[in-house]
């Protein structure tokens, strides 16, 4: 039977890029080695971060004065990191769920966090509005997606100062305006590739302003300096990101991706808000295209488990929702087919059918 | 051709584990999905990391007391993270070339630092003896094996502070009494798996000592309570050195490689020492077990380009020395069979016999 892999992440990859990955490691590049066991100062390893760095700024348009970075630790090494090269005195940070939250915790070490506004009132369910965000600040921290909650920031904000990100659920799900932003950060696990990576896009003129003295491993402009060698990178990982960006721009790139992306969350927005058995969690201008939440709808919380075992059965994969909201998350990323969408869809009507 | 991989690592895998990896990325444990897409909260992931962890403990008998973490961002960011969970005031390091340089210097960053013996006067062509360790450090920090200048410290030290060790290339080479360790440290690239995944063996006694408030990912005390699962670990890396330890494992583990290794060395040392064309940069004793320097003995310096162009039609890779070193380094890690060691000796008897 066929899995359908709704999997928040690591979730789903592109076939095709799976199969460029296994080749990989039996033979790199038809040269009789392990993509796994070559040098990474080699100039056939170079040309794989060259093509990356390359698909990177080709499918995000990512203007002159940019460095991207490709870094290990997970992006929660970047909830530290981050202030480390940009908080001087005073960070501003918006509230929309458990990440923003603790990467504003690993800012308070560096200087003062003010959270300018959060949507905690109500299990961060909408993404905050109408807050003032501190000029004095030295950046304002968001993320964009809120993986656990299902909410989403759509639109490119205007900061007053530089604007920060977390973009780790819906990088490359959406064409980004880069240059109303200072940084992008991210693991790759969700639309652009394996665990094992980070991506950090940042603007060169706003690093060197801290006074204090940067360890080496946390210095973007070594990282930048050094074409993110300055220590062995995590290779197998960065491979599978450029072959997952390959695929991204055979498809038709950014702007392809965003109408696939938008047509499954339709799909299946529209089965949750018609189906009498399921009501969406997260206010509806709000809702995320990546992490879609549903839970029972009143009266029929006896039925949640009895509705997990049917869509297992029909092949529904990483479907059941972060503890603290509860129900259902369908993650649906870059690469998660609209066929599998369908099933679900299909698997919520037949549910309905045999038990409303 | 077969070719013989003597990179300094990312280096040679076990064939065996090229196959087990490019296997699980296609379908990992028969489930339908690749170890890429699957959630690191799954059973199936978790028992990854178990059985990594008790790899880990019963190939190097590693005591109760001790914690083996697996986490991202290389063996330079542990240069780092030692000192900000270890250095109160003062930490004592031996430098023995540019990896123990480069971990002294971001100590410096957390504390006062003191080089108690260098060999650099040689450039790094041995191992310092006869050095008084500072009692009154925190901790005593050493390179076990030095990558780029082919020197090695062969035996488990006694310390009277807490000893800290990057072995990072020689890891699993040998048995190592962990007990006389406060920490040892290395990336996974040489002998334990591919690049992307670190690992820290960490005795659980000693942290928490210091003054300062640690960021999260600094702090070896949440990643250990985490299981190396605080936040989403470099999956496929660790599933390669899970694989990679099952191979050491498999083949009679530490004792059965340490004899191999010896073999390995002894046959290219003896040729080296043999050869009327070349001659070994390290004192004798000294000599790595695992990066083998040698240069072009007195007379022949004209013939090290015609020697490299010799060996790799040969087949030989990754035998260029490091730029500080100049010649040929040979690294013969676990990996590598003494087939290709014996391919380089016949290489280097053919180069005398026509040219000397």
């Amino acid at each position: 039977m066929k899995k359908h892999n709704f999997g928040a992440g690591p979730c789903i990859l592109p076939q095709s890029v799976l199969a460029a990955a296994a080749a990989a490691i039996k033979d790199f590049n038809g040269i009789g080695l392990s993509v796994l066991e070559i040098s990474h100062r080699t100039k056939d390893w170079e040309a794989v971060m060259d093509e990356c760095r390359a698909l990177w700024k080709e499918l995000l348009n990512i203007p002159d004065g940019y460095q991207v970075l490709f870094l290990g630790g997970g992006a929660s090494m970047q909830f530290m990191q981050v202030p480390y090269n940009l908080l001087n005195k005073k960070a501003a940070y918006l509230d929309t769920g458990v990440w923003a939250n603790k990467a504003a915790k690993e800012a308070k070490l560096f200087g003062e966090v003010e959270i300018v506004a959060s949507s905690k009132d109500k299990n961060y369910t909408y993404i905050p509005k109408g807050y003032t965000i501190s000029k004095d600040a030295d950046y304002f921290h968001i993320t964009t997606n809120n993986t656990i909650y299902g909410s989403e920031i759509h639109e490119d904000m205007d900061s007053p100062i530089n604007l920060v990100a977390d973009m780790s659920s819906d990088i490359m799900s959406r064409p980004v305006d880069v240059s109303k932003y200072a940084l992008i950060y991210g693991g790759a696990q969700k639309n652009v590739g394996p665990a094992g990576v980070t991506f950090v896009i940042v603007r060169e003129d706003i690093l060197g302003k801290v006074d204090r003295t940067l360890p080496s491993m946390m210095d973007y402009r070594i990282h930048a300096k050094e074409g993110s060698m300055y220590n062995t990178p995590p290779v197998i990982s960065i491979f599978i990101m450029k072959e997952t960006l390959k695929w991204l721009k055979s498809i038709g790139g950014v702007p392809e991706i965003q109408k696939r992306n938008i047509a499954k969350a339709e799909l299946l927005y529209d089965e949750i808000d018609r189906n009498k058995m399921f009501v969406g969690t997260v206010n509806t201008e709000d809702r995320s295209l990546m992490n879609i939440c549903f839970v029972m709808a009143e009266g029929y919380g006896d039925k949640e488990e009895a509705f997990m075992e049917f869509a297992k059965k029909a092949g529904m994969v990483g479907i059941k929702g972060h503890r603290s909201v509860g129900g259902f998350r369908a993650s649906t990323y870059n690469a998660l087919p609209i066929e599998s969408v369908q099933a679900m869809v299909d698997c919520m009507k037949e549910f309905e059918k045999q038990n409303a």
